[in-house]
């Protein structure tokens, strides 16, 4: 693996495409074409944890895209669909790996090429201060594992490439139990975040009083632990851990789907608590906390459009 | 009762003030002082549905109220004790009227003072647009029930009052069950409006889709009749037939909740929703939808504080 291409140019990619570019051939498939421009004329730099400034081949055009090994799928789950369009009958030799939130990328992507597959999820994150500069804030693991026949020596290589770029990685034989672990916590602290407007602070593991927050986070995590063990999954991590050890960092993480929310773009909640609302109905689990921030979610979506 | 005292002059109170002060005396007892030094002086105007200008008496000091027949309580709830507290010792020979939102208005006047209480729901509505000024939009009813050994008499003999000065008013024996629809009614409508931004538009009433408003609006409102039964209460009105019709109306409503939420105001969860899932507490229901969505209102308020 020698050649990579990062799909999709947000803060996850550009901390791919950044810290690969100094290991390997990079190139990067963007959205948009000035996009594009701007780091092929500019290059791409990562600040924080980091500190490179790396060169980089970029377009919006697949077909000027050189050939690659391995495809990184970095899209938002709400461009997953156009990108994995844009792929379809181009590179038969390379290894997609999706690190999208929520469930499902895989199957998005296999519906569009017969490529192997890596499934991966990655709790690293950053802030995007230009199309050329990404700040490199939580430097945590991403976690590689394979989907349907992928062979797992692939997943140890693309493990031990990224590791050798600076960031951190680790193969796993079967990732579904982290993959619903962060699941369930990203449907849970996403959509509280979304409606409340608080960022992932200390009210969501407060349960001292009866109208605390942590109460429903607590409650939306248990219905989510009952999804995963009707499916027959077990968890990675605890999610309601997971909750209470992020909320006792320094600073409090902005979800994603708050920023998108403050933003009135339209949010990742289809492919987050959709993802786990349907899981949960193909096990037949109920799940109406789930169920009714859902449709707050797509509601407040409706309000700015 | 030919002199009347509006306690708190916000839309509601003002409707009233500016009315009644076409057929009896009428003092305001204003929270800020520079609002009462602006009605005395340029007196109250209701334009819309109504067109008037009253000549009124207002203060913000108690002392400075002349003694009245009747109080019309008509603060915002997070105002009410703080009101009440200023009546205490005064206007002994009055009767007070309370018209908030929620459960337990009531209560917080009993334990300032042992006037007979008349219990009032509103479902008028205006939008203030000076201290001086009220549009009046609804011209719907109000109503009115003797609380405690309140003579039915002096109910009946306010709601013609009412009557008299171009208001809708309606006296009832027992006013629970107008008070409960309403109560459960306002406790859906505003805390889903106040999480997802949406004025009372039709959304509230989509059951078409799976992940659609409606569904939620029709199970909170299901949690309420529950408790209500539980309660002994027999609805005076079906609050799910109550929202179908209101988001008929041409123009969507927007729910005082709302416009705290966006004013980064308190809002009166505590006296609305919270009402409810104390009394479900008490009678031994569950409402977890109203309890998610009690602790999602507190925690958003927690994100401007």
């Amino acid at each position: 693996m020698e050649r990579i291409c990062v799909i999709g140019a947000g803060v996850i990619g550009s901390l791919f495409a950044g810290h690969l570019a100094q290991v390997a051939e990079v190139s990067v498939l963007t959205r948009r074409q000035e996009h594009a421009d701007a780091l092929t004329s500019e290059g791409l730099r990562v600040s924080g944890r980091s500190d490179v400034h790396s060169r980089i081949t970029a377009s919006a055009d697949p077909a000027e895209i050189p050939p690659f090994d391995l495809g990184i799928v970095a899209t938002k789950a709400t461009g997953l669909e156009a990108a994995a369009e844009t792929l379809q009958g181009h590179f038969p030799e390379a290894t997609m790996m999706t690190t999208l939130n929520g469930l499902g990328a895989e199957e998005v992507v296999r519906r569009h090429g017969n490529w192997p597959i890596i499934s991966a999820v990655t709790f690293m994150s950053g802030t995007r201060h230009e199309d050329t500069h990404v700040e490199y804030i939580l430097d945590t693991e991403t976690w590689l594992g394979p989907y349907e026949d992928t062979p797992y020596e692939r997943v140890e290589e693309a493990a031990a490439l990224i590791r050798s770029s600076g960031l951190k990685a680790v193969a796993m034989p079967d990732l579904r139990p982290a993959q619903w672990s962060k699941l369930i916590f990203n449907a849970t602290v996403n959509s509280v975040a979304a409606l409340t407007g608080l960022p992932h602070d200390p009210h969501f593991a407060a349960e001292a009083e009866p109208t605390d927050l942590g109460h429903l986070v607590h409650d939306l995590v248990d219905e989510g632990k009952a999804v995963a063990a009707a499916a027959g999954i077990e968890l990675h991590d605890d999610p309601w851990e997971m909750n209470v050890l992020a909320t006792q960092r320094g600073s409090a993480h902005y979800p994603s789907m708050l920023e998108d929310v403050e933003a009135h773009r339209p949010t990742e909640v289809d492919l987050i608590t959709g993802a786990l609302v349907r899981e949960a109905e193909r096990h037949g689990v109920d799940v109406p906390l789930h169920t009714a921030l859902y449709r707050l979610v797509k509601a407040k979506e409706d309000s700015w459009s």
